[in-house]
């Protein structure tokens, strides 16, 4: 297993095409904006090592036997499938951000059973091919991006039916070797941190669109790929070089919009080509895992958004208040309610064909979809507590002033014994999580990470078994059959 | 194991003092009002005999090794925590409605480990008692109540300041072979049906009210208890005669005021004798258990009311409409979100010194806090699909009427080929579970059972770690200790 | 105007085919579940003239310049549209039911600028005719009910598609004299209590349905009219005799299945006859009347839930919590935002051409759609702070039991001063508004009265400027048109 | 009536000691983020001298009959109430953004009765101050910030109980021709665009603390008045001189931190002097007047984020999906709920002694509080519907690159006949309202402008007559009094 130190330097010698604010970043790990997203990456590997959180964030290999990093690790049971939700939840309270390697761990997850039932199905090897890539993943300890969002153009047609049929990711040669591919993947959560990008794709796929119908994974530093780093809420205040008013220096995230130009993929590296059919059940179950993951995670954040809430409702006086002390226990109960979704749909999964263990659809279905809901509500409780100072508050430059500075000092002093420092971070903090670059993590990402809002009522809908409901309620009315 | 006629048999001899409708009841298992409810708590023996459903409602005692009904056995495991669940939620599909053996299964599984710890702490034998009064349970396979509720007269005032000390349970004379109570516990479900009542303080107590501090189980045809059963909506519809206007003519509830006037308990049934540290542990862990049932049992009625909300759309031919199909997806979501919690609090649940296993408290709060506010959304849903004609059907009686019948045949049809009585059945069944009795344990036993909000708020507030949430916002925030 | 007395009298020589579980009533007036619903119409009659109320509840007519009541007033200014509102608040108040005029009142509004823009149109003169008619009304006092709903039968087949064509009302037969009408109304609210009936069409019709586009009015007891009384929650305990147990002795409401076979309707009663084009116009604006005047009644309601809650938690000894008072605010909060719709979908009503005013029908659409919910959560609420008593009361005849009086007035006391009959009172009040009959006024006809959710959603969708919208985003984005 | 240019040129000529980012602003109204929130007060003068909206921004003078901007008007009815409320809902529409001047408008109509009111009470002259100063902003056609918020420090402490006397503004000094007050204000929305600053006391005050019992004018460079610009989210945008990327170029916001150190007040302009008693009232009818205000800017607000999302989903070719087109109908309903507020609180507004107008104080106040709910559900929809390229979009300077341009051109290509640019403008809109400057407005703003939600349910609470409630249900219950 990598250090966090080790894991940098394997991102460092890669040359890649990676753009931000229409500049090629040389030196991409080092920018300002992006080395916060690489620290947040960093930490999974720093609890790998850290011995209150070994067992958590390691694991014995279940194909070598190593100890590994549990991040690239197939999970044997639904205790472990709890136990990524618990690790997720610490990483969430430790970074405040979406720490970016969860995507490609859903997707080696799910890319295990599916390639296996394909192979089943018909007279393929891409199990093996994807064992042999997961292997060689374990033992580099690297960072996987998971890639299913193509750019789609025009959504209210096919693949095939848009105006450029590379709006998604496709087939636009075949040779002995491989094959070639083009087309773009939009929000690549921490793809400048990721040492391979693993492409899966984007929905279900009829028979028509079969060239549509890929699944692979390729270095990030493949020839023909192109990354554009997306700018988020408040990301130019990093490059102003203080350490009050971008909220959280320490963490971040990045999304890239991810350009394939006739990319090659070497057969070994393909692990769905064309069967169509197998299209849907690779999106659902990396979707299930994925949908999993934010019950772990997002309740990371929102317990640092708890934390933020009680600390400030402190810092102004008001923490006795019985309507400040009943937002915070809304906010816990919502927090825990989502957590329970977590735990239960990870509880409640069951052995796939391959022994890797796949969660409860329905339940992770139902997780994501209350993450779609909460932490919004979560976060306007915190607006509500934090107060209005939250968006007036002066820069960091105004409180390095020389005579501005103790006037702020005296007159946005709140608790006696608080530093109004402690108070002006502190409130950077959150407007860092409601407005700011974690907002973006913590708000935008729960509603659209691993599936709209609608994508997870359609798979509720697809799943529920309502004929048996039907019975209950006409055995109850005794309507006969 | 008794079976559901044996153990309707075994209550029979019973002489009891039960009044309903200001009439004393000879044979209070064969009133129409009360027959339901026998038959809901029947179900429970059903299903340990039932094939399909064996290993989920019988286990082997811990105690004896023998095979006994689920419902009087301590959780050995976590698993076995998310089997009660998953048993809940079948009896509630299956019934409807509260099937009121779960507060006694809660009430025996608190005292072991409290019973314990208090014989820990000194030198008593409460933990031998009940374990003997357990044997006995276990072996009779009774149906013991739970009862905590005080009738609690003004309740701003504490029990010894109030104006009547007999509005807390309370000792008025202490013997040698035993003690004497006064006081009276409300809203005792299934109080009929039961073999025996625990006891249980109904709060914590402090030192100038130790005399409130018992726990204690008695049979329920004791000399001085009287028993008032409580009117529910739409009971009278019972005693018509009918079959379709009661909704649900084979299942309901039942609740009812029990009066101690000196009531004498021998020792070996004394399970605290003012002990009143302990009183608030054996009332949390009472509370944790049984807070968690709501997320089996009424996810069980949620399963029904998504059933009957599916199938009268069907019947009114609106079942493709987009916003009635959106409708009932929310229903489920929110359904297994409950579910989740339920799974979550048990998967989660822990060890107790005796080996017993506790849920998670603050999970098991959250269930029951979810419980005072899903349901009503899905009964508000269920309403807005079921259409008017849930509060406007014309009376069985109208039905049956040789010039009426014809004429609501006509007219009250909906689908083609859906008789229109099987369309009056399902919107009684539905006026049940939203008006009528059904509604009860739906709805007001989904608020107040196992306590009111504000007591999951308060539990949830007293076990957060709200200082080591502060940390983790001050560590990002970069503010020292 | 007529003294509520004056009022029954008239009703009474009436010959009609009412039934009520399974029998015809023949003085249904006197009828123990129908004479509180009289009682709550008679209201209306009673605030007329009561000095206190007689502004609001009686005016000049704009037609004969007599005084008259205004439920039978074509309203002529906005600020009469508010007092509309206001009077219906004040009606609720005082009966806590459907006071079921307002429905022939809203018909009545909606007629006459519908029929005056059909004659300007075409060559008719259904204006006149329509306006002598509400002569007769004004000055005669009369109750119409307006009956819009048809069975429907299948929802998803149009009137002439459907398996039979008579579950919409439509003409069977022209004559000189004039139109035979078949077919059957649901939800006929009040019916009993009204002395004529005007039909309006249930939806738009499209030109192969002409036949049934159709409006009219009849008398209730014209000859082929048959009424069949629904069944309520708890109607049965009006037939117990008791004053305690039906929580509200003095009023109620009742609906009506009326069938009209092959009902005779003289020319000079129709208002409508087969224009098609025009039956979408007098369904939206009978609609918007009609939603408008949720905005006043069901606050009505909500006054009296709050009024109870407060009352209550007093009963109970926890006025003083802070949650129960925050619980209450909300109650209000939500009760005063459904009074803002109905104030402001008044107060921004406009003139139609024969000068009757017309509320703004966005606004009144979103009044009626805040009904659908704030209700909900309003008795939410009121079942949390009322306790689990609610639902676990004895009856009234326990309390007038000889020993068991004594036993429950001891030990269901609650705050000293207050006799346990007064809470006991209260109780049933809120049982009856969260499950009994009030329920039924308060719940589902708050859901499906003049229009379940989905009506308003489309209406809504249907009004807004979606492109005068799209236009303010894309000037201040710089998009060019 | 002052032209939007002659507006900005009477502001120049000030000499203020206003600070952003640590440097003093030479010219302020030029900076590239004060500029914007200039142009959002201009429109309030445009309005008033555009044929199209002169009735709605401009009205004679109830002082001098001359035509004035709206914006310095007493009302002298109830419709001019809902005037106002229109006026700000098509201002919000026009900037999306807070227009900065109604703040001074409602303290100016507060002061106006309650000067009249201190007069009544006690032989003073304020009201003659007042409205000689009014005249004056009149004749002007000034801009005044309405300066409420004191920095408090220690919420639990009163005034004179803190540790800082200055954190709240109070009299340190009484003069023969004035008084020297010490304090701070924050949270002084548009103070750079203001001609004048009136002072009015943060809340209630008792006697101890009377000092603190003050209201007044001075200009905005007076002397000892320190201005602090507060820093928004996403301000540093502003700065790169790009017009995609700030999302809204033309119109924005601000606020600062405005600190008195030893400003001395002329009694001519000073409106209250230690009247404690008064204070209350002041707050109060502010706020009142106030609170309403957001039941039409917000609205404003709300129909660019319709608009917006109406056209998002079009470019995204998903305008047909029934869940888009629900979600959308969703927004509408939520802001439309909250304009009902806004104009029922109006309408219901009544005469004060001087014949000013003052809102319904409850329902202003239930306006406010919907405006801390609704924005935020509003916008969760509206991410919702924005889908996840809201925040992973590139940069505009990515877009403007020779290479990369063309890529973004054709992989970020929404619906084929809207170009690229205009959706990467759309979604930098979308984004300036649901993360950067405008959510500070539309989010922050609606929680905490004009009191933050505790406030207006302590109103609330204040305010209802819970007794004739409770009468209600006594009533009802035949609950003798």
């Amino acid at each position: 297993m990598k250090t966090p130190e080790e894991y940098v330097d394997s991102l460092r010698p890669l040359k890649r095409d990676i753009y931000l604010f229409g500049e090629k970043l040389e030196d991409p790990l080092d920018h300002p904006i992006i080395k916060p997203s690489t620290n947040a990456v960093a930490m999974t590997y720093a609890l790998a090592h850290d011995p209150a959180y070994r067992d958590l964030a390691s694991v014995p290999s279940s194909l070598s036997g190593d100890r590994i990093n549990r991040f690239t690790h197939l999970h044997q049971s639904a205790q472990e499938l709890v136990t990524k939700v618990k690790l997720q939840r610490v990483l969430g309270q430790k970074t405040a951000v979406c720490f970016q390697r969860c995507v490609g761990w859903d997707a080696m997850n799910a890319l295990d059973s599916v390639t296996h039932e394909l192979d089943e199905a018909q007279d393929t090897d891409y199990h093996k091919r994807f064992r042999d890539f997961l292997r060689y993943v374990q033992e580099n300890d690297l960072v996987c991006v998971g890639a299913m969002t193509d750019v789609k153009g025009d959504r209210s047609l096919s693949p095939s039916q848009g105006e450029d049929p590379d709006h998604y990711m496709h087939i636009v040669d075949e040779r002995k070797d491989g094959i070639v591919v083009r087309g773009a993947k939009v929000h690549q959560t921490g793809i400048v941190n990721s040492h391979e990008i693993i492409v899966m794709p984007t929905a279900s796929i009829r028979e028509a669109d079969a060239d549509y119908a890929i699944s692979f994974a390729v270095p990030t530093d493949t020839e023909g790929i192109t990354v554009i780093i997306g700018r988020q809420s408040c990301d130019a205040r990093l490059l102003e070089g203080g350490e009050i008013d971008p909220g959280n220096t320490q963490f971040g995230g990045h999304e890239g919009l991810v350009i394939f130009e006739d990319v090659f993929v070497p057969w070994e590296r393909v692990f769905m080509c064309r069967e169509y059919r197998f299209a849907g059940m690779l999106v659902e179950r990396f979707a299930a895992y994925h949908r999993q993951s934010y019950g772990g995670c997002k309740v990371g954040l929102g317990d640092v958004a708890i934390g933020a809430a009680s600390l400030i409702a402190e810092y102004n006086g008001v923490d006795k208040a019985s309507h400040i002390r009943d937002k915070i226990v809304e906010m816990v109960h919502l927090n825990e309610s989502l957590y329970s979704c977590g735990v239960a749909c990870s509880s409640e999964g069951q052995a796939t064909k391959t022994g890797t263990y796949l969660v409860d659809v329905i339940l992770a279905n139902v997780t994501k979809h209350n993450t779609t809901r909460f932490p919004y509500e979560i976060l306007r409780l915190l607006e509500d507590i934090a107060g209005g100072l939250l968006v007036t508050l002066p820069s960091e430059k105004d409180y390095r002033h020389e005579e501005l500075g103790p006037k702020i000092e005296k007159y946005l002093k709140g608790k006696a014994d608080v530093p109004t420092e402690y108070r002006m971070r502190l409130l950077r903090l959150i407007e860092n999580m409601t407005f700011g670059r974690a907002a973006i993590g913590y708000r935008a990402e729960s509603m659209h990470g691993a599936g709209s809002p609608q994508a997870q009522r359609i798979m509720i809908a697809r799943r529920v078994d309502f004929e048996e409901k039907k019975r209950l309620a006409k055995t109850l009315a005794r309507i006969p059959e």
